[in-house]
């Protein structure tokens, strides 16, 4: 039976993953078809993370002959069913980033507690400062919200295909690797790609 | 067939609901269990809500009789599946309450920097406004998060426990109520249950 891969917008977005195919995104996505036409795999990918993906690479650039070797599926989330025991795992890492954005927020607020007080006769200076706060806190924020965090339907779309199919879930995407991990699913690290297209064309 | 009642904790801990069936949450279990005992439905509660609920009442000044009536099941998180579009709901809900709580920290940073800026020489004071500015965020912060959260071990066990048996999952609590129409989970609320134990009681 095919290989069936389950593929990540990481993996030619990613400048260490697509480097492996190519210089740009379209580049490394035409030229991953190229190499996967040889091998005797089935390409799925979830039309939200095509669409994700096309917002990266030019759509146009690459044949249709192509892009056609991609079969746009969406996971049947009604239907798959998943354990529950993966419901305990989302919640706590859910309260253990809570947990942290508090202590995040937290430090920040001290820190502007101590810093100067506004002058507000000097100008738009304490504009300035007040937008660098914010703009501080949004950064470091967001990097502790998002890092390793299933915070996107396109990443549950990609987790349940996989699941569903009992696919391949190839990325490059520390994240999505680990949740995939989570429900069982099989994973395909980014570095491994090539040599494994290598090996299924030769196996044919 | 007997109809499965999943207990919550906040039948008995939630001031109005508790004041249906006594006035302290002892006294609520109790007089609930004295009225269940007549009907024909079985006591379903996991043991990580049970032992939650004797956080708030006093175990041993209700006779064992009574508590035995409790089933203290925990669900098979393993075997039960649950469809995969709730892992959407959840994902959702986790990315409202992360911008929530990014824009509540906002807040707290802008109004900190406009705050008088500490009196290093004024003794304790500075420590004082610090301590109140770190207090309200921590507030305002935990109201967010929580409220409507799918946040505990326990409610999570609650869910899949009234999913797994196909349940009627008893609760004063909006957030886990909701969250069992999510999951197609039948629910009692509170404010219905003694009316219903004296229906399943006339039924026999």
């Amino acid at each position: 039976m095919k290989k069936k891969l389950v593929l990540d917008t990481s993996i030619f977005v990613n400048p260490a993953s697509a480097a492996a195919f190519g210089s740009s995104p379209t580049a490394a996505l035409a030229a991953f078809l190229e190499q996967a036409k040889q091998a005797d795999v089935e390409l799925l990918m979830p039309p939200s993370i095509y669409a994700e993906l096309m917002c990266f690479a030019e759509e146009a650039k690459i044949s249709k002959a192509l892009l056609l070797l991609i079969h746009r599926k969406p996971p049947k989330k009604h239907e798959t069913r998943i354990p529950g025991v993966f419901i305990y795992s989302l919640v706590e890492s859910m309260r253990d980033r809570v947990d942290r954005g508090l202590r995040l927020a937290e430090r920040h607020v001290r820190e502007s507690l101590q810093a100067p007080a506004a002058q507000s006769a000097a100008g738009d200076k304490p504009v300035r400062a007040d937008a660098e706060a914010i703009s501080r806190l949004r950064e470091s924020y967001r990097r502790i919200m998002r890092e390793g965090m299933l915070d996107s339907r396109a990443d549950v779309d990609l987790l349940l295909l996989a699941y569903e199919v009992d696919g391949l879930l190839v990325s490059a995407d520390q994240g999505v690797l680990s949740w995939a991990e989570n429900l069982g699913i099989s994973i395909l690290s980014y570095d491994h790609l090539r040599d494994f297209l290598v090996e299924q064309n030769s196996n044919r």
